[in-house]
């Protein structure tokens, strides 16, 4: 299916606009999990990987059906080298058996050459020594930095029949954004200039939805200017980071949506999977984050026009 | 050591500003080796992650002494999964046990709080539940994407003491590097916006060089844009992509050094891992890479002022 369609379908089946971030932090992962895999395993490496990959399956159990989309934060699992990228690619298989959409947010860059082999190991698949390629991790969509330009973005993209799709950096949530995004180019911002290349790239590239294969992402912490870059970008997906944790409430959070209030997938990481930190030691993880998502599905979808 | 003195030192102890891209990919790997691992191992995934590592150390044992430094791209291994991980990590531990600096060119990049994870992954060490942390692949310096800004750069350096430096991406050598980065900021070029505030983050961080230990990756194919960039980056060393196989020559690669003639490192990938494929089958591949640095060395000391 085109990538497009799959999150669109996904969120009506759902009824949810969320996504699931499944950033693992040792801190994140409910005691009763680390005392077990203390139990269990000997190896400092093989206790972190066993409970990042316990709880995050439990956890994909627990929101599926209640959900857009999951989104995986690279960053946080190759912090554990090869064993982290293990259990990444064990919590991506799980989500894909649930059928839910799985997002990698890796933020990969490269010139073409090179940007190549990000889309084999991410979305497809690696050539071998042999005519068979390798499966990589299969994930639908992937996030992506566009400082490299058209042709760094450009092979990550590939026939929009194999339905993977791109989510290019254009507006973030963070303070630095300032930095570079807003600087002024002929009296737009830049990250203006990217959202007008990010709709050029991908008007061709539009499913049955309407939206294109090529998204957008732009944090909620800055509604006024999500708004204004909307405007831009009438035919495409926007994922927004920022939610909860990062600040941003779901007024601010649906700011991206069109006129009819859809096209965007709204991202919580924290504040659901370590919702039970804030809660009573008798209540479970599981359910604290599962009450988290709901909350979070309720007061997007009163936000929304 | 400081990461701009150990890449100084490097260079001055081989008498060399090359360094050493270690791409693998399938076609780059000579014959026998492919044969060896066909034989050996019946997974393909495993006749690759075999061949790569053989081929790789056998790289690093003959570039040993005639280098300043190997850079390591990670797309390359991520195409093959946690498997390509590994062997990222045993080719990065092979070149510690040689002393060769490692350079990891991962072009990462995302908000503070996550970016913290990718130094701990590929410079320091991730925590774990006990006490002690986890030593991640501790390379000596990363590539990281600048778009996100100033507080996304911030949390991959640490204190200049633990000897870790991070290359920002200034000027790409891809024709896309148009698209935004030459785009015009106040009547300058982006990159031009990018190299003064990699210039403001570092001058405070220099070592008895005089090299800071944050550096800007220049490419080799605009070297007008490189002398204008390096007048703006004194303290700076500049890794330079783009010799050889992307189409640069020694003289345009050499554009950006200082007027003393130091503080670029040249990178050079297909060029040398590839070298035995335009020779007879009776040329050993490890000597023809030799030969192919050794000239490399040649052009480039012979271009320097």
């Amino acid at each position: 299916m085109h990538a497009g369609d799959l999150l669109i379908k996904a969120s009506d089946d759902s009824g949810s606009i969320a996504c699931v971030g499944l950033d693992p932090r040792p801190e994140l992962i409910p005691k009763k999990i680390v005392a077990t895999a203390v139990v269990e395993h000997h190896d400092p490496r093989h206790q972190v990987a066993f409970a990042f990959e316990t709880y995050l399956k439990s956890i994909l159990d627990a929101v599926v059906g209640h959900c857009a989309a999951v989104k995986i934060q690279a960053a946080c699992y190759e912090a554990y080298g090869s064993l982290g990228w293990q259990v990444l690619e064990r919590v991506a298989m799980h989500a894909h058996d649930l059928d839910i959409p799985v997002i990698i947010d890796a933020k990969r860059s490269d010139i073409g050459s090179t940007a190549v082999h990000y889309r084999q190991g991410l979305l497809t698949s690696a050539p071998s020594f042999g005519a068979a390629p390798l499966p990589g991790l299969n994930a639908d969509w992937l996030t992506a930095n566009p400082y490299l330009g058209g042709d760094s973005i450009e092979p990550l993209l590939g026939d929009p029949v194999e339905g993977k799709g791109i989510f290019v950096l254009v507006r973030t949530s963070n303070q630095g954004a300032e930095d570079f995004q807003d600087q002024l180019v002929d009296d737009v911002s830049l990250s203006t200039v990217v959202a007008r290349k990010v709709h050029e790239w991908g008007q061709q590239r539009r499913g049955v939805s309407g939206f294109s294969d090529l998204g957008a992402v732009i944090g909620a912490t800055w509604p006024a200017q999500a708004k204004e870059l909307r405007a831009l970008l009438p035919h495409t997906l926007i994922l927004v980071p920022g939610f909860g944790a990062q600040g941003a409430d779901a007024s601010q959070a649906v700011a991206a949506c069109t006129n009819r209030g859809d096209g965007i997938i709204v991202n919580s990481s924290r504040a659901i999977l370590g919702a039970w930190r804030s809660q009573a030691d008798t209540v479970d993880p599981i359910e604290a984050a599962r009450n988290a998502l709901d909350t979070m599905n309720q007061q997007l979808n009163g936000a929304l026009p």
